[in-house]
């Protein structure tokens, strides 16, 4: 995300993960970002990590409203609904809605919780046994 | 897992997860092993954690061949391939090896390295923006 690129989608698709020490940790969710990105050119896809890797949450967001952006959806790239998700999340929204409050903010599920990651991850997981 | 059960099924296939303070946190993980048990009733389809929750993978493990299995199969739940999957993970299992001879261990990649469940985590994440 360089702060000086002038963006033209107004809405933008923000995905949020842990953060780890590894880069390499990093790289399934860059490519998600690739294909939801591929799959949406009318929208902004853009990481965002809680810890250890950056962009931050709290940094990001200035930098797409500073380009434009007046609509960002928030997905957890979380497996599971922990403290993380239920407590550090809605946390750092709350913040960035007082400091934003034209922008609109939306927070999904994590992508943990939809039945077809899940069916996803069965399969992967038999798969992994042959 | 009752350490004095019977087990009949001498295949286990662990799905190994990072663990979290919040109970809630486990839900998505205790579903995905109720859909590969169902999916593989021949097999012994067991959550492991690798702290925060139990049972621990080096707790599980003795259990599960004290009741008759010898070939274990274990996948990272994580997302994420970073210290935990890349070097916390293959020093439990080096331990468990030398600990069990006559068992076969083998380790998947993470659930997060396989393309279909990227894929099913972009299709979410852009019906998340709808």
């Amino acid at each position: 995300m360089g702060g000086k690129t002038l963006i033209m989608n107004k809405r933008a698709l923000i995905l949020f993960a842990h953060g780890a020490r590894d880069p390499r940790w990093a790289e399934p969710f860059i490519r998600l970002q690739g294909i939801v990105q591929s799959q949406s050119p009318e929208l902004t896809v853009a990481l965002a990590f809680l810890e250890l890797m950056s962009p931050r949450l709290p940094e990001l967001v200035p930098e797409l409203v500073e380009a434009g952006v007046d609509d960002v959806s928030v997905v957890p790239v979380f497996l599971g609904q922990g403290g993380h998700v239920m407590r550090d999340l809605p946390l750092i929204m709350a913040e960035l809605k007082v400091a934003h409050p034209a922008v609109s903010f939306k927070i999904a599920g994590a992508v943990g919780e939809d039945p077809q990651v899940l069916n996803a991850m069965a399969t992967y997981c038999l798969g992994a046994i042959d």
